[in-house]
């Protein structure tokens, strides 16, 4: 299997660190943040239209990839439970995955993205229209 | 960046192939299938519990990572998009974003989910809980 991921592109975001982004995009603190994606793949972004409701795929590149249990949301007094049953990004693979608006186009392969809760620098590996509501 | 993928464990489908397999696990054509974990991830299933609905992450290893435009559904007659507007397989990273249920946790480390379109054989790549309704 070819495994290698490609970075497509990075978040520009005001939120610089771990300690300061929330967990969650719909939570206070997630921002209007911009996607910079590659020349390299800036052709798929080919008809992107503001308004474009996304399923944004991120590398939490500053995540432990060794952990196979983990604390909800890092409270320790929180049973540990398998990483698979929560969305820590300390995982074996760390992709982050975000729902987001496109809220503006910037040619030739920017997008500015609300709300996002991923720190500035995080690699962009793949983005998706989300086709439908989901089926709770 | 540490950007190489792990394959956590395996879809194991009664769809064989992918001329017969539907674009979306909502079309008719989906089935239920089995995730079969790794031995070295299974601590990542602790509390997995039947009905959890999850956010299902396959590599999708037959693509081809080259197309960055490509037409809506493989339809010749539709104008190309940029891939990234579509959810296209062939992707610079395939990576397969499906919405499952869990039917059974069978021990030691494998689940029954549906519905699913991911040939038998794909790899899996990451779970995660979905946490609330999508905000279409």
């Amino acid at each position: 299997m070819d495994n290698e991921l490609v970075v497509i592109g990075y978040v520009r975001s005001s939120i610089k660190d771990r300690a300061s982004a929330p967990k969650m995009e719909d939570e206070p603190g997630a921002v209007r943040a911009r996607i910079e994606i590659e020349p390299a793949y800036a052709d798929g972004l080919d008809t992107m239209r503001p308004g474009a409701k996304l399923d944004l795929l991120t590398w939490f590149h500053q995540s432990s990839r060794d952990a196979l249990k983990v604390h909800p949301r890092g409270k320790e007094h929180l049973p540990l439970r398998g990483v698979f049953t929560t969305r820590s990004p300390n995982r074996p693979n760390p992709i982050g995955l975000h729902q987001v608006t496109v809220v503006e186009v910037q040619p030739p392969a920017t997008l500015i993205v609300e709300p996002l809760e991923a720190i500035d620098g995080t690699p962009v590996i793949d983005i998706k229209p989300r086709k439908r509501p989901d089926r709770e």
